[in-house]
């Protein structure tokens, strides 16, 4: 892994997470879904009022990359400063990178995978909802509910029990032949391949509770950096089985769609 | 301004907000509330799963301090390591200080302050609740909506329209002749000022919308490093007047005890 200098002790985002972050494929230093993390990020510094840092600077690690497949982690902070929590009146962010190789997960796209209901509940925060903000503490807690290998993510309701995502994954499914999404204006994390895919495709935002979906016909999972995954059993938070779901060409067409996005091949 | 080593780059502490951490005051060196800010850490290190560090590892800086009023600020992240939001299997946390002259703001515990409401709503999430987390934005959005320098706190309910607390100070008012503040078990930090009255006195915690708070006899905010200031004068959240009270004898019985525990004088 390739960094560059750490966090100087009094920046803002580790007292308060204050700031927001990207994980980006790369592919011999070529980003995927470049334009929509862009976006993400852009719409994530409006919210908290941090500004948005020059392309060329968000691009400087691109140049570091390899040949091969790299994640690139972009963080950036509020950087030093403030009264406390006031943010200062005027902010010099700061922004630093890591790259990391990466193998995607391949036998997940192919045979699907298994995921289970976590207990922790999503709170309803509209002003946050959707950014790739760096106060992650449920999605870590979520993470924590389970230690089985077998289960490859834990879907997250929010506090009024509506489905919300994954972990870190955002949630697709197809319910009487229209393609459906969970609603992301009070809480969750809009993704970038999400949004690609939105762009591309009849995606309908809804609103839905856990017994709702399990109607669904098909279930995928994705992120711009996994790509998609079949969902082929869901597990309730104790760990009984809910549903099964088996795989077919409807799963293969959704995932082909996305994968030509991320340069993946159709499983 | 003493401090330690910085971040590394993949400290979870910056990544997740994966952490906690306490504002101590310290007079000459002697830590103020000590065993309320261990006792509130040690409750979030095991909500987290982080364990708890040595009391003589967080007693290090103590032995840095000078002879006056200083701020310690200790913060505790889970280290590096894990795979994305999940955590590592043993973690390594991190513990790191920083350590500041202060003075308190005397004119306030004398003439009392002038709050206003707050736009933001905290999100529920009873898991995370009465802890000093590094999951700080809502704080730091809420401390974003107002920079009038007269104005002092900002009061913030919950989704559901309850008073919780103040950006950085808890709440607590006389109603009905009964000393109250807002239950914590959903949202806000449960400061280490409040820990410790309620142990010396019939503090009452309840659920209450703001209307009903208006009914108050008087109302203080109060925290471990500031004490405590009267609320003499209440705004809504577009700066409009709801509520005056005069400072009175009520308010110095109830700051004269809460400093007596910071060793401050009873204004």
């Amino acid at each position: 892994m390739r960094t560059e200098a750490a966090w100087p002790l009094d920046d803002r985002g580790v007292a308060y997470g204050d700031g927001l972050f990207e994980t980006i494929l790369l592919r011999g230093g070529r980003p995927l879904l470049w334009d929509e993390h862009l976006a993400r990020l852009a719409r994530g510094c409006h919210r908290l009022g941090i500004p948005m840092p020059e392309e060329h600077d968000l691009a400087v690690p691109l140049a570091e990359a390899g040949n091969g497949l790299e994640v690139l982690k972009l963080t950036l902070t509020r950087g030093s400063g403030g009264r406390g929590y006031r943010p200062p009146f005027s902010c010099a962010p700061r922004l630093r990178w890591q790259l990391a190789a990466f193998v995607p997960a391949e036998t997940r796209w192919q045979q699907g995978v298994r995921v289970r209901h976590c207990r922790l509940r999503l709170g309803l925060q509209p002003v946050l909802a959707g950014l790739k903000h760096l106060n992650r503490l449920e999605n870590v807690l979520a993470r924590a509910e389970w230690d089985d290998e077998d289960i490859a993510e834990g879907l997250l309701c929010d506090s009024d029990g509506r489905l919300v995502e994954a972990t870190a994954m955002n949630l697709f499914w197809r319910r009487a032949g229209r393609l459906e999404t969970p609603r992301l204006d009070r809480c969750g994390v809009a993704g970038a391949l999400r949004a690609a895919l939105m762009e591309r495709m009849e995606i309908h935002e809804v609103d839905i509770h856990p017994d709702e979906f399990e109607a669904a016909e098909a279930v995928w999972l994705g992120n711009s950096v996994q790509g998609v995954w079949p969902v082929v059993r869901l597990d309730d938070g104790a760990g009984i089985e809910r549903r099964r779901w088996l795989l077919s060409p409807l799963h293969r067409t959704f995932q082909a769609e996305a994968h030509r996005l991320l340069d993946y091949p159709a499983p």
